[in-house]
């Protein structure tokens, strides 16, 4: 069987460790190089002792890796590094990162949310905005995938097709969304320990998140013109899971069922998107560790609104499994190979 | 030091025992009287371990109170029974009814939320809502008083002096709220267990919560005609705390400073309600075990509009804390007696 | 390819559900029948969302299986029904059940633990312990197998070794162990409760827990004679994993490195066994809905005494994994077949 | 009213957040002067959001302190740090220190558990230990306490009066116990994330907690001659609380029930120190946010052994409480001045 041979850099973080997790299911996948900084050195034991007993490589500094042997690398640098890593990795090589950096097509947009000039400017042009559903036939013949952030991901998939249909209006979307910790990474932080989070709860980032562009650029396209977007980000005492609710005004004459018929119909053959059965608001505990975005319609008390309940974990249609999903597109695997675990409940 | 004799009905659930760790501090509670159901004849210590060092009373049936030496009483009971046991109390006797039986003043309104006739409706005709700021002459006043609801307490505060200054437009209130599990009491529900709810984070009640009709009574009280409000909670997995993320548009010419100033202002003598520092998304943390409210208010970036972000703690200043507040006020007490202990954080 | 055509009876609690989890990855199991019976008629997506997506049958009363087409039933009823279940199963059915009601091989102290006399004790006699690692050559040939208790499973482990090689003192062995919620079921009860487990930790059935003789009878075939042990177990806010903390007196001359290189030895080839690297205390995390039993040796300050810390996940080698392996062994699939997920950490 | 004129070193962790919940209370306390290192500069309402609302004096390093105007030092420094920063206070000034700094009379002890010889060998001397209940005489008249570590206040409350009465063996005491996540402190530590610590259970410092040492110097006094304990320590998902599980051998002809006669009189008296209603197993939750301990006793199944049970917030009367508790006792105030809020439940 030919396999992928693959390096994860920045393997230390939980966007490597998932990505572990989920390729250590695929038969295509021979994991050769596993990269980190501060812990290059390491065994993958004393960084995760929840893969003590696999049998992986040690970590190797990033700068240190022989591409030659690699077919396929997942970048899970953090935001601002990964462009110029990525710029000296050889052409034969695909890559899927997963960081922010490459997902802006505008260099400028860049620019002004990431504040620093944008480091691989070429490369940005042929990056590929990897939100499998929409934008798969480009993602099969990409060389550079830039994995959609999780905030994104839980978004676009049930809006873009009602913009695209013009079901809803383009100048009033609200999107309220709720996040488990693990999206604030593996970095110790004293707003990210257990006593500073557990019990409560809070927004941040109020109409200043950076993934407010990233939602934005994709609308857009299905909208056919510039979006503007409210988004609040929330902090949940939970590890895995984000729910987004959405608030949209609907189209003349149209009903929150025209929604859903919709969104039923545009991902009528898809594994990973799903609609809710009818009234029922969708959980995250539905979809830990599953690459599912599953969706729920309803209509507002305010006539001519609906609400849309929006739930993917974090970190795996957030991140890992869709950059799975997109390396099985990419490599012509079945999409769902090595996805198809059932959630973890409870 | 003369004291109120109080008697709190359905003293087994939480708001009961809220109010309990609230009056064990009070200067003026003389506690006679505890009633429970299911629980009656069983010690407090039984019911509540950790109420099980102080001194006070056996639970009893509610039936079985005799109000001849009885001034006050807190009624914690299950919505529904509520109205037929507050019935029958002497008039001599003072009233906070925690349940949601006698909030709604048409009682039209309340037979289609709640699913049967109002049970009495003369009582109904002298209740006044006890959302303290906004109706502090005539809470002093009252005989029985109808202490709101969480999720209400949290979007009123900050709402009630925006829409009466016509800074914001009335038709287009959106709510977000985000409850703490306390809020579904301590009745054993499937949905309620802690292996369905850790780690998870679900909607309910999409569209359809009775805290909307609620709501919206006070709501158009301040805007001067009916309002209907988009409202969707959340189950979030923490004890206490409710976040309320409001979106609003604000009126013509008006800015988010607007609305922050005038909050700054309507809440300026204010014990309980407070204003975040600038630019600061309050948490719930920060209000723990509080009777606070704290209020944050933010531009969006969609110009027009306007975030508006509300903490409380759910069983304090939304439940017990505000009807011990109303209990001072009622009694002419300092109105933060009782209710100055600092957030309990971590 | 053969499949075993496979009903589970009771699939509407964790164990079932877990049971379900990981058999949808198994080659090998076709997965007939589901029962369940407040919830018999309810289409198993109604009994759990994170399932709604998947091709399962809809739940029919325990009472209603036909036997006829199915090969191997796993049972997870309550305590007590079973016994009269599963008496009626025809002959040609193997099982596996996941209750207590097979677990002690002898009746009376069945009887005096379960507080009613065994149903089915001819059943009994033919009943096979399923601790896989200790009874495989059993197991294999089994009819029914005893699927052991969770508590026992992380005790027995570490312990059975040590006993048969005499290297600890049998007569002062304490277990002082902790469970996280999933092992109270999902029965709806006031003590299980999100709002009473959260934010604190409890010890119960201190000296009198079910799962003390469970223990004892396995430790007395390894010691050679009784064994009598000071078992309590905890409950602590996390849903799955128990970590037992074992006391033991090392026999004369022996050291805890003993321990270890005993434990190493005995379970070098055992793909679900592992040591610990030295020095390390294993922790729930690692074995999160894994098959896996990890296991960490200590000196003692105290001369002459060691440390023993087992860490499982209940729901997995606790239940439903160690079932599927005693599957594989039963069925001559290797034993590894569809338990080879990693961890879920975070 | 006269009122201690206080200042809190170190007043920006966990401990210094207690002191100032429970002052805020407190008569006779008026807090001057609170310090920080790397927050020095900062307001309160920046370091603590939930003491936003309340009246507090910004951190300054704590190498400026004039001690002139000041007539109490609660000192929440780092261990190490502490030692030189008490050495230069005036000695008009009393001390209470909640670092292990002066715990250890023994300085040659504190040399080897510690890593470094004690630098201020002559303070040593005149440090009283600060376990209220047990040393009280000595406490009222001390300069500086040195109070008690967090896992001795709940091992040596039950602890020592059954050896101080020989009731139990000195020489097979097992300490068992389990600790929230405040424990660890404020310092952000990849190990005290949420994502790390949340949903799993781990041991830690297997025989070699620092507390072990500080555990034995009391309990021999108490025996009357050295004591070693066998002491794990565990982190437990949740924020506050200590649940210790110890295991004693009875002295010949004593039984459980002598056990809780001996501490039923020993803490007859007593506000803070109670026996759990027989049978029962007292829960964290029970003292959340109070300064009581609850102990309850058991006997095993192992004939001539029992099992105790006891509980405490770590930060009240494990830290903070028992703090201000000695603050009482050294100024003459009553002992529960300030320290009588009910537990927060739920």
């Amino acid at each position: 069987m030919i396999k992928q041979r693959i390096a994860i850099l920045g393997a230390g973080g939980y966007t490597g460790a998932e990505l572990l997790r989920l390729l250590l299911l695929h038969p295509h996948a021979d994991i050769r190089v596993l990269t980190g900084e501060t812990q290059a050195g390491k065994k993958m034991a004393d960084v995760y002792p929840h893969l003590a007993f696999v049998n992986l490589p040690a970590l190797v500094p990033t700068a240190s890796v022989d591409y030659k042997d690699i077919d396929l690398v997942f970048c899970c640098l953090p935001h601002g590094t990964t462009q110029e890593v990525i710029a000296v990795i050889p052409r034969h090589v695909r890559i899927i990162d997963l960081s922010a950096d490459f997902r802006l097509s505008d260099i400028a947009t860049y620019a002004k949310w990431y504040g620093h000039e944008h480091r691989a400017p070429d490369l940005q042009k042929e990056a590929v905005y990897g939100l499998t559903e929409l934008h798969r036939n480009a993602i099969a013949k990409a060389r550079l995938v830039a994995n959609p952030g999780c905030y994104p991901t839980s978004a676009q998939l049930p809006l873009m097709p009602l913009l695209k249909n013009k079901l809803i209006a383009s100048d009033s979307i609200i999107i309220d969304a709720k996040s488990g910790v693990t999206g604030a990474g593996r970095t110790a932080k004293q707003g990210s320990l257990f006593t500073e989070v557990d019990g409560g709860l809070s927004a941040y980032g109020v109409a200043s998140h950076r993934h407010a562009p990233e939602i934005e650029q994709e609308l857009a396209l299905a909208a056919g013109h510039g979006v503007t977007v409210t988004f609040t980000p929330h902090l949940v005492p939970m590890n895995r899971g984000i729910l987004s609710t959405i608030y949209v005004t609907l189209a003349k004459g149209k009903t929150a069922q025209d929604l859903t018929n919709t969104l039923q119909q545009a991902y009528a053959d898809e594994p990973f998107v799903k609609l809710a059965p009818a009234g029922v608001a969708p959980s995250t505990h539905a979809v830990r560790g599953t690459n599912l975005c599953v969706i729920g319609v309803f209509a507002d008390r305010q006539p001519g609104r609906a609400i849309i309940v929006s739930v993917i974990d974090n970190l795996t249609k957030g991140a890992s499994g869709q950059a799975v999903q997109n390396m099985n597109l990419m490599c012509g695997y079945p999409e769902p190979t090595a996805l198809m675990q059932a959630a973890l409940f409870p």
